[in-house]
């Protein structure tokens, strides 16, 4: 099994669009959550390119961004080809952005296998993360179908979605391998009663949105559920790599409906199955999330840069420049910036990106 | 009754050695409470000078502080005369500073009467206060006694010290004027069950801090009970005016041994009188008092520079430079100044003072 993947040419396509409005105000347009060090040495993208050394080597690594993370990006990963920093005039969700990368990689290996994987997450496990690649990869060649990886789910979450699998007697075009199954459907981010209810079922994974598939396959998919999308990108192909091509891009994305892969392609496709993930993942989508993960002392606190503390406790506090002090306050979780002070009660900071709402209503860009 | 008032000879002493500790991080021992704009327009120490405007005249007018204050309280008080602002070589409580400057007085005037006052008082009515220190004068005039200016309690507050007055029939040399008693005996800050005795009895007032009194009077009074205090004092007296006098300062306030005015003098003296003031007094000893008094939104927030409030109330946020939000907090004052940010629970705000005892024991001196 090993030998025969490592045959496989696999190419990793980073998705590294998204402004990270939960956490402002580290998290800024130019310099957005997957460019920081939120844990750690190296930025998220950089871990991100990191982790799957021995698996995807760094010229097979594309990343799908915009023109404010552009120049950071190429910064930040000087042995990823310029070349492979694809450049989105404008967001249009996962479907576009997954269907262009493909579309550079079928230039020179139209059955090569792409991994799909966010900018910005956390992998404690990182061997067992390349193992569960290395399988979806192996079912994604096997099977020419469309695969994802699902988290085994530890708590009723709500601010993830859901894929259900098949009962082994379900199965239809059943792949004989240890934790992988058909996927029965897949479920929006549930209410608590019904995260629950997954929970205790067994058979609901939580939706990384991590896939694995090969280019021809991807683009077939496009072509049968979003063949309004597949004729654009159609469009596109023949100019990548000419002078013509950004203006072409930048009309076409002008034209181009958001979708989500999840909605647009997955829901719909036949031969779409999961391997079951348990390797540490964690989407760290909130502060309270890199709360949860961080070290405290003996207070419960974690504090990074100049700070005092009086009787308080249990507070995520970090500070770029300026002192802190705190005085008897308790689950507060404090960013000091260089220019913004953000203090959100723990359990809330979902809310963080409301801050960011109001800031683009009342044109604060400086704030953005 | 106004006639007369008008023909004494009335000075101001204003004690503004204080570095306000609760204060931290807007006051610092260079730019300490008194020398900031805490409510609307005017620096505190200003504003206690504007306030005795028609009464006490600003040629008449006394300082007593430090070298680290001296000249920006020369620059916020232009019409104060410089060689009426005392510099004291180190702080050594009240009694000493106000022997200090009644030996000022005295060289031109020792029949002259002292209006003692801190200089980070906030007064509500100021009519009536003047109408109070008019009163006072003219006890003092009258009696050749002590004359503290005592306010009527509104609730237990474990935070004053109280004076109890004796009963019109108790009294030994009664002064016929209304709201004019005796001193019974001066109380300690009490605990809180202490302190709702105190409310209920009547008689029973907040020792305000405030002070009146003839020059001849108080050095009299400090002979008696402050013999060692007043033998220093009479040494510094040939040199005031002269070269020496700093160097005399300086030497005698080394041996010199801190005590306050309450606890070295009015407790031990004979005619001690209470004027009961009625007239807005606060001596915003704490940020909570501070927010006590400030105006509040819809939301009980009161928001001073740029601000951003998502699902957040009834804090009090100040802030110089950077933009702050909020998310899911209530109950919070938030001080944000150019090189330090605070952030303490309502009713916990006596504890600032821990940040400053912990900057000192850390030798953070830029930050004191």
């Amino acid at each position: 099994m090993n030998n025969m993947e490592q045959q496989l040419p696999v190419y990793a396509v980073i998705m590294a669009g998204g402004v990270g409005s939960r956490f402002w105000p580290r998290s800024r347009e130019k310099n957005p959550k997957q460019l920081l060090e939120i844990f750690g040495d190296g930025t998220m993208i950089q871990n991100t390119v990191k982790r799957l050394k021995g698996f995807i080597e760094e010229r097979n690594v594309f990343v799908v961004t915009n023109k404010l993370q552009k120049n950071a990006i190429i910064k930040q990963l000087p042995n990823v080809p310029v070349e492979n920093i694809i450049v989105e005039p404008v967001g249009r969700n996962t479907a576009p952005c997954i269907g262009l990368a493909a579309l550079f990689i079928d230039r020179f290996d139209p059955k090569g296998i792409m991994v799909v994987l966010p900018a910005d997450h956390l992998i404690g496990n990182e061997p067992e993360f390349i193992r569960i690649l290395q399988t979806a990869s192996q079912v994604a060649q096997i099977t020419s179908g469309l695969v994802t990886i699902g988290i085994h789910p530890t708590h009723p979450e709500t601010g993830y979605g859901y894929i259900q699998v098949k009962d082994r007697s379900e199965e239809t075009q059943p792949v004989n391998i240890d934790g992988v199954f058909e996927v029965k459907t897949f479920a929006e981010k549930p209410n608590y009663a019904t995260a629950v209810k997954f929970l205790e079922s067994g058979d609901f994974f939580w939706n990384s949105g991590m896939f694995v598939w090969r280019v021809d396959t991807i683009l077939n998919e496009v072509h049968k559920s979003l063949p309004e999308l597949h004729a654009q990108l159609m469009n596109l192909q023949h100019s990548i790599g000419t002078p013509l091509f950004d203006q072409n891009l930048e009309t076409t994305y002008g034209l181009i409906r958001g979708i989500s892969i999840d909605y647009g392609v997955m829901e719909k496709a036949q031969r779409v199955y999961v391997v079951k993930g348990d390797f540490g993942w964690n989407d760290l989508g909130s502060w309270d999330e890199v709360n949860r993960l961080a070290s405290k002392d003996e207070q419960g606190n974690h504090l990074h840069g100049k700070i005092i503390a009086v009787n308080s406790k249990n507070n995520y506090i970090h500070t770029s420049d300026k002192i802190v002090a705190v005085v008897g306050v308790d689950d507060l979780i404090v960013i000091n910036t260089p220019d913004a002070i953000m203090i959100c009660k723990k359990g809330a900071s979902q809310d963080v990106k409301e801050i960011v709402d109001h800031l683009k209503r009342k044109q604060m860009n400086e704030y953005l």
